[in-house]
């Protein structure tokens, strides 16, 4: 827990608002909800994998980041530790079994199980267009985007058996409402829908419940080809009557919620996290 | 950014925007997630909505419990208060306008305002098959499931603008896969879905996010004539794999996160829970 | 397999399941793929109904049109009889039963039986917001567009059961993605998706299917104050990438198409004639 | 019309019931439909897809068959060429380049363009479960039944474009409802739900309509593992008030309706023939 000058610090000098003071508060009363639970979060050095993973570990869970680069996981531990949060962290390209592998033991080294896997790296998304693309590409986004998570929560499913565990698969709107623009990265975020669900039914006799986070657009690196396109935001925004942009915290209230036994009853669902529905 | 005086004036002293709320209430507990809204409740003398308007009780909100009968509405109001949380209530049959005018009124007496409605009144589903309804079973029907609501939180909207506020239909499971014994009561299921995301629309603009919980075979008074029917129950539950049946508190579960800051990018969603999903 | 003298003999004496109908018929002429099958068609003096109705009579049935007034049912009973189709007319106002009554009468006045039925008929659309709508408003919607529909397919219904006969309800894009303009008219569209599911279950004994058309901009009358609208039309065709706006025969050609013999495995779907699709 | 002899002589002589009438008797007056087109289909010498095939030719295109076994091409061809149909065809395992090469270059010696293009090679469903899948698996699966019509798409899009084409793609109910035994391959048929409206999209600029049909169980031998099941079966046909199983005839139906004028303002839409609709 936070002492109460370095609070009055964070008070004082971080930037933002409301979910900082989420974060700090809930860090005193929410902790137990996760508490003594392992979570493995994927792509999770920045943008939307971080704030699940610092979320999941202000819960009181765990967490093992990875991402590509090993700079990027120095820096995202550097900064959970700083805060106070249990964390360890590898270097992990999804779409390597042998990365996979190492993910693997670097979350057993943690009490011997796992809870939660968020499986959140993807391509970028500016891929080009569908009938554009080569089988490289498709290689590349299928690989990542979907065989990847299926291939990582084989390899770990052994440790995740009847421990109350979720999944956590990563979609997009565009897997509901595709953009022209985003070509097959648009088609293997439909396929993790499919995916959610037949895990979902796949694993219920194990006790593992699987769900999916669709953001719709979060103000990250990641999109900001989309939300720095003035005209693009302009036009997104009046046809979904947005608000505003969401942001990466977002999406780790509802994954908060989906690892949380308020969820216990909830599997194969996937909920948009996008200030609009891109379906009925 | 606010200088630490105004800050602290502010978290001390400011009523009741959304943000001040999270920050002073999650600060101190879980429970309090809630504190100082205000939240009605249709059909919440039992089942589903009583456990609904137990939990937002449980998280620090006021809450008005109302159902068609003076004394359920009794029984309901001391189980509550005998567990120390703060309820009022009040008869509503929320298909007369009378009645859901008592019910504003009621909900008005505690502090001015409303920042949650969560609409769980409903006919009773074996309603007989479509083809075979009457022009009043059309009327009873459609008027307690969809428009009472509409108009229920037409009576609300000016008492909940510019709060932070959320709405929860209660729709179901037969919304997406009907049940051919439920005729009518299936299709108004549907329609609840197509008022969730129209008012989610509607309403962004004053600051109402609005949400659809979808409830599957819930163990409620309500739902046993398909529970209690071993046959049925046996069957449904090897087709979804489901691995128990759902109780009351897992649906208010999901309402608590929906009501709470962590969803407040989240509107217009249709939510199952149900030990599976209906949709992709 | 039959042999053949018994096969002729149920050729020429079987009186009309749908295989021989089918098979007669189409042995003539496309155009007489529906040929000595009835069809009544609400709302079907002007825009999408009378254009479903002209390609029913094209296709070889004959035609019950109706609408509210009787000059425009003269007007639509004279273009098409100019053009040499078998029709029939008479008053309707869906939501009155006597009005429903004598539709039935009047449609069974040609052969005493009827194959389908295509529920058009509908509310303006410009009915204002969700939460502005009084219980009026709330009334006239669903019970013309929802209840209507189901009341009117009760009516007929002994007469057609057992003909390989097929409804047809009429729904809309904003089912699915509601313009926040409607109101109350997305809900009662979404409701028909809901209706036309569960009455598929119901009469698929009976040898009848249910399908939804689920129109989206069509030229007509009624929408035209959407697409004479320069500003929403350029924004709207660019937003889906339509190439065209849609005509009233567009929909008459899937509404011929879910009525023949090539459709006979569909029921319970819901098909956009739209230039996009509102749906996964 | 056909001649009263050559009818007595087809009803003595050909083996099937309704639906070669239906291609007998409107193969003289429907043939005009497709007439001077060009249509591929893959998967095309047995099955649905050949059941496409033959339907396609006989509305009046020219129609390219291709399987991966070259006596599998022959038989086919034999059958279609034997019943005065224009086909050609070639050995094409849709996942291999070079063979897609060589069904482009067979297509275009039919007149140079290539209006129609049905992709129905799919990889055996029973590939196991999800979390047991191989990287191979997953491969096979992905590569054959998502990257591979994308890639053919490609592949003849140059010929295609400006002649009012349509693509159909096909996949499978539980695209929306997964089977728990057929695992990825649920996931690749979810996979097209989402190519086929990106492709949609991006197509119709140049004039090509992208659809997808959605089979619920065919009598095939592709599912008879599944139909063959008694036990599958009458639990199946019940939980979906089935009256019939599904035939390839039924599915061809819709794809002559999709490649004709008639549906010439649908696109990007996923249709079921199934009995049932397994979505909203």
């Amino acid at each position: 827990m936070l002492r109460a000058a370095a609070w009055v610090h964070w008070v004082l000098f971080r930037p933002c608002t409301g979910l900082s003071v989420r974060m700090i508060s809930s860090g005193i009363d929410r902790k137990g909800v996760l508490a003594n639970r392992v979570a493995v979060v994927t792509g999770s050095t920045d943008g939307i994998g971080f704030s699940i993973a610092r979320r999941l570990a202000q819960d009181g869970a765990h967490v093992v980041v990875s991402s590509r680069k090993q700079q990027n996981v120095d820096r995202a531990m550097a900064a959970l530790q700083g805060e106070g949060l249990s964390v360890t962290g590898t270097v992990c390209h999804v779409g390597k079994a042998e990365d996979r592998e190492r993910l693997v033991a670097t979350a057993l080294e943690h009490g011997g199980g796992v809870d939660f896997l968020v499986c959140n790296a993807a391509v970028n998304p500016l891929v080009g267009s569908t009938v554009g693309a080569s089988e490289q590409v498709w290689d590349k986004i299928l690989g990542v985007n979907v065989k990847a998570p299926a291939l990582l929560l084989s390899q770990l499913l052994p440790h995740m058996e009847n421990r109350r565990g979720a999944v956590i698969l990563v979609s997009s709107v565009v897997a509901y409402m595709p953009y022209v623009e985003l070509g097959a990265y648009n088609v293997s975020k439909t396929a993790l829908l499919g995916l959610t669900r037949t895990l979902a039914l796949e694993l219920a006799s194990k006790d593992i419940r699987v769900n999916c986070l669709v953001p719709g657009l979060i103000k990250t690196d990641f999109s900001k080809v989309l939300h720095k396109n003035e005209a693009f935001w302009n036009k997104f925004k009046e046809n979904q009557r947005l608000q505003r942009i969401g942001q990466p915290e977002d999406c780790a209230g509802l994954v908060s919620f989906l690892c949380s036994p308020d969820a216990s009853y909830i599997t194969g669902e996937s909920i948009a996290v996008a200030g609009y529905s891109p379906r009925l």
